[in-house]
């Protein structure tokens, strides 16, 4: 009876071994319900296939079975309603619904956990969480794609200078120049759907490392639980968190492209550059300087590309040199993979409105294009009239510091200059003195010309369309 | 009056210039009430100090200070009766504590910012906060060093086998063995003394980034606040984050030392050493295996090294390359912060008590004791009859291959035998073979004998004392 | 003539706008050849498919090209016979390749260039390059699988208890805990299969960064040089070092794998626990003691995951924050690329060697087994008779606390005593105590029984075999 | 006579145990002779003083000690000559001395290792480094620290846009701008000068890890190496890399400062900016693009700090989780440390040049001043006339407004109107436009105003003079 009342008082899944209750500062350290409540529906979808599957290997009738699907349900309903109230003895998600089913169910709730492990538990469940974290991702990456598509789309033919080390290269489209950005976030795409299949192998029947002698049919559980195979080795499995710092490291390589979008833009809105306007709803101001316009939702994106990285730089660090299979160092990957998660969905959720609502500024990106922009269709002109392009390069070198030490623009020295320079040029320099012109030369696939952009979006509106199909 | 309304309903520090409010997604990323009202305390006195500054420059009346002071006390007091109501326009600290006490004091509360700007606040602020954090964390390296002083006294004299590689080296002092974790931490105390001291100057008073043109007396606030001096430039004072770095890297040194003697214990207490039995209130056990006992708190200390850790990188990463002076990149340095700060208190505290109550098997440590551990005493035997070291070294390295090929120990190898690798062997080899007799050879200071062990404990004593008279 | 003279003697691919030389300490952090010449086998290639791509848009003559084609070829040949000078003006080798042509060539390797810049050229590079690099790295994985293969095909049956927490948990077979070591390289190889497909798109004639405007045709340069495809935007395409972050990233789980089976084995390789002898060619001594046999080839293993992982950490931080398209940070990729490569390389063929010649202790393997390793399957058995899952586990942990109080196995309490505890047990629990015969039950898949295990070296010999035909 | 054979042409500093050589993949990974190489002089100086310790012990004569001494020196200046040759057998810099001493010295040189372990004696050879290496760092930084002060004294009075968020805020002195740098680099000399001292204890006589028992005086040992004490535990002692740790985070805060300085110059020389022109020297050009000036120079100030970072997360990663006492992981401490070193001397070399022959565009950095940087005067002159400071700015936020709706100065806002914002405004608020004027209140310390930049020169200055008086 007394125990009947510490059980009830102090769940724990373990403890006939244990005379006295963990330390109250190894609680805190150990307790990871604060974190990983977010997996109770997970466990509960992995509780309910195992116990269909202990029924199925004999270990539960069809009326018990049930039943604990049915309990497994009213929990549910009771996380979602916010009935749930922990207790200090809660170490963690998993304790939490054992608890509530055997509180449910009685003895029927204390047989679930027949030949499985929190070691095999957990990481089933956090497969299937990462599933949808990875859906979700997908979505909100599709979203900001889609208002780069957008943007450029309704800015065709608008110029602006293209930089090389912020420097002044060659006058570009600002389409090509904002694509350029979603073509990095079409491989953070492409390498979130391999990671997906990758990992979509089934770990549940690993026990806490040696696998199951209970005649549990994985591969049934596999296709139940909506996996496309089962984990190889149960050693392997339950000590494995490749998938969780694949994911990591998949955010913080989305996170290091979203940094340089906010590089760009950063300086892109300066009163110098003056290239793009940050709507009001996403700038802040000062708490002293009155006129400021700040763009903090930009320097937030740049800066917390640090924050979801360091979770990558965390996990890496904390699994080096483990021993193999399950060590208690694990339990904070939960922590690494929501920070990143969720950080990550901020960021991206701020880009997207940042980008929809920005104002591109045509007027400063073209009044931006000088001259000496010119310099590599110039060379190119030479090369076409026959001089070596090293050649061709060299000179024009010389005619820019010319013009520059004059203090003129390369297409006000005299052509009589020029042909000092190198006697291939021509009158038809005049020609190639048209930036729009210029820029429609560059027609290969993945070129600044308006045909190639074009092309440009339409591969990207299809992996958007192909992403939406998915989910 | 409706501005009234909208004044209470939603203040900001900024605003005048703009026409609409925060986007919601960028109010979610941008606000940091949730981490940084921990600086409440810190964010008031600086405020009151300010508060008198103003005064003491003419841009308040005695009276207005007074009023200004004493209501900044009511906020404190509201905070600590967690009477404070957050408001969705509430985006930091400063806000709230600014909006408190003009709802409190009206215009007079408008003045208190007069020159001041949240970039030296919230740097003026954190250092309040990081004086206390320092002060906390030495006092808990304190309590470990005392606990790891302690039980080194009461097993004085305790012997075990010295591992290098992780395999048997020579025989040592058990106390030897842990004192030399607790050298390791008076390294952090002095890390964090000196950090303590160097960072010790007033940022305020630097404003935005040009500095104060309002007269006030900087040296003053510095005495007020319990500053040793004041900042020197202000661009740098307010784009300077080098204290925060430092304390998460001392931190991350402290929490690295941590995990190699959390590895030292988890090896230590597997059933194949059995050199430390840790207490069952810092243990766990198994959901599955009914026998297991868990060092989960050991594993816990190692892997959270890594978390801490990634406070390091992520904040280098973050301030990596951000253009000088404020930016709002920088507001991830409390996340850092806070986090390396709170997870080594936690780390520390179950160290703290891992340490006090573990139980050191003595009788398991002095069986593991072999001969082979002789060997480099062996050599020194054959040193002090004249043969050259390296010879030595390599005589005996052909005893112990002798003796391991026949199974035996090598104090086992005939007289006779050994004289054929050798002939300065003589019969006093035997004499050798006291375990005992060789530890208290090694009385260099720093060495394994009883009397270097004493001088450390001193050392370690002495230490803990100084740092005790300090806080 | 002058001019032909310092040509020659300082070949630079830009100056005509300079009128000095860069600073010889800006030569010397800028240079990168001490680095890039690895890369030179991949520039010919690259120029080779480069010049008839010019010729096929009607910039070289067929002749011309033939005569570029020959002469790179040549180039290519003093490279092997280690014939080519450095000269202190070669920034990179692209300078250098591009120099020597000149040399050969005179005018008409100054053609080459045409329409091509070194953002595209280096990027195009590094991805011939990592394409053989990959290939070597799944070589190199193949190989220590099939190590692995083998010392568990011939130590099938083997027994040994298996660890979590480092602590004794269920009986396992020696070869189901190398193998889980397998299962982790085998992810790392299908990774790095993904990525060798995903980045296999052209970015030659993306240009500096607008594209190219002179009539290359890029897919007919992708099928030359191997890639499946071009890639889609040449902003993008000049700024993106994904495909070698991703690179370092496998690099870096591969080690973090290396690393934990390294703890492993340094773990076992102690005198106390003494499972695996480390063979001597992989061992070494101490430069003091001479009894000791170090596992210096594990402890490096383990310690480079370190070291490759840095290079992770270093690429992410170097990257973020950088604005779009080309800027010179990243010429830090190639040294941290070659470094992942070249390190996981020592790495893996020292792994290699020792997983081959380790000798496997089965004795001491199999003696390590204890009675308190039955637990789980005694409360196995209390489940077969009727028994509720949790409450089987409490009982049986009462039973080892009492055996252990006791310092008797739990095959020594008395049945009356068990039945004291738990009236479900009966004289057949005897029959539970077979290690070999329990860790047979295991035969789910994934499992510890020999059937199980069967299956897990079928799969692994497929992949092996699989790599094999793709190299 | 073979075995002096095999002797000669394989030394190692131990063998007697084992039968074979170590595998050549582990020699390869084993051998750190590449790296370490840079310590032979250190651990010719530390050698010679053990000789002398032994002496006085009483384990060698005058004589002996005498010739060991001598013969040390010689070894030196083969190194200095580049005489030394290396065998296949040579592990590391320490076998290499020794071998060389036992070639001259035969027997004699046999005896100098008594009592010393090549544990205690690499962290004698790497402190007595790293006292130079901090030596020649501080005079990097000294160096870099008085150009600014240079470049800052000649352009006194010249005003520029401060920038917080990269907006403009504030109108400053360049002078103060370029000294917020200094002033960063300032904490960094500092953090290196307690480092110094507090790492400045000698570990020799700590052996491989117990101690030294053969009468070694450690502190005369001390005083004669200039180590201001000793290590207090030897286990400790030999385990211990925290200075190593220390010094690269110290490099690594330095790295990140150059990031941000880079960051400011890189953005400054812009064509849209404009203020600054980086040195022909310093620049580089386009293989392509012929009018490009690069600021490569800087750009790889900013990436290489990644480098230098990464050897930061690299040492702490491969630290992490080790056993107490020396483990062959520490190896890689050289690596980490001397690219640290190595690179961040590469880059302040190349900082020191940039910003010794950059050219400070006068005209254009006081062009830049705008009417809105006016706003926050603007509020104080409101606050001076009794307008509460929040009111104040909100006002202002509204004529800025008003005044960019109408694409007009603020300035050029009529009396009239600002007087309907604000009564308080009077005609003196044309007063406030002189942003000379402006800067000049800024007189508090740490301010733009030219008293405190003096002040802040003086203080530079200072810490100059005192680098060069202790180097």
């Amino acid at each position: 009876m007394t125990q009947e009342n510490s059980h009830s008082s102090s769940y724990q899944l373990w403890g006939g071994r244990f005379t006295e209750q963990p330390h109250q500062v190894l609680q805190e350290l150990n307790n990871s319900l604060s974190l990983d409540w977010r997996l109770y529906a997970d466990d509960l979808d992995a509780s309910k296939a195992y116990a269909e599957a202990l029924m199925r290997a004999g270990h539960l009738n069809a009326a018990e079975c049930d039943k604990l699907v049915k309990n497994l349900e009213l929990i549910r309903y009771d996380w979602i309603e916010q009935l749930v109230k922990f207790q200090a003895s809660d170490e963690d998600v998993h304790t939490v619904n054992e608890r509530l089913l055997v509180e449910l169910t009685g003895e029927l709730g204390q047989r679930l956990h027949t030949g499985r492990s929190r070691n095999d538990q957990v990481v089933t469940d956090l497969k299937l969480w990462l599933r949808k974290a990875i859906r979700e991702t997908l979505g909100r990456l599709s979203l900001l794609i889609s208002s780069m598509v957008e943007q450029s789309q309704s800015h065709l033919g608008v110029l602006m200078p293209g930089y090389t080390h912020l420097q002044r290269a060659q006058p570009i489209q600002f389409s090509h120049w904002l694509l350029s950005h979603a073509f990095a976030l079409r491989e953070d795409c492409l390498r979130l759907l391999e990671l997906r299949d990758r990992c979509n192998v089934l770990p549940l029947g690993s026990g806490a490392l040696a696998g199951n002698p209970l005649g549990i049919d994985r591969l049934w559980l596999a296709e139940r639980l909506g996996f496309a195979g089962v984990t190889g080795n149960s050693m392997h499995a339950v000590g494995d968190r490749d998938f969780v710092v694949d994911f990591i490291y998949c955010c913080s390589l989305v996170s290091m492209h979203m940094s340089r979008l906010a590089e760009d833009l950063i300086v892109y809105s300066t009163k110098e550059f003056d290239f793009i306007k940050i709507a009001d709803i996403f700038a802040s101001g000062s708490s002293l300087m009155p006129q400021k316009r700040n763009p903090d939702s930009l320097e937030l994106i740049r800066g917390i590309s640090g924050l979801i990285t360091s979770n990558l730089a965390g996990i890496m660090m904390t699994m080096k040199g483990t021993p193999s299979t399950y060590n208690k160092d694990f339990q904070f990957d939960k922590q690494y993979c929501f920070q990143a998660y969720d950080k990550l969905a901020q960021s991206l959720d701020v880009a997207i409105g940042v980008i929809e609502t920005m104002q591109v500024q045509r007027h400063q990106l073209e009044a931006a294009l000088s001259s000496d922009m010119l310099a590599t269709d110039w060379a190119y002109y030479l090369v076409r009239k026959g001089v070596p392009f090293r050649q061709a390069h060299h000179h024009i070198g010389r005619v820019v510091t010319l013009a520059e030490q004059r203090g003129v623009d390369i297409t006000e020295v005299p052509l009589g200059e020029l042909q000092q320079i190198c006697a291939a040029f021509g009158a038809d320099i005049a020609s190639v003195a048209d930036y729009g012109y210029n820029v429609q030369q560059y027609d290969a696939i993945g070129g600044t010309a308006t045909a190639s952009i074009v092309e440009q979006l339409r591969l990207l509106k299809n992996l958007v369309k192909q992403l939406g199909e998915q989910s």
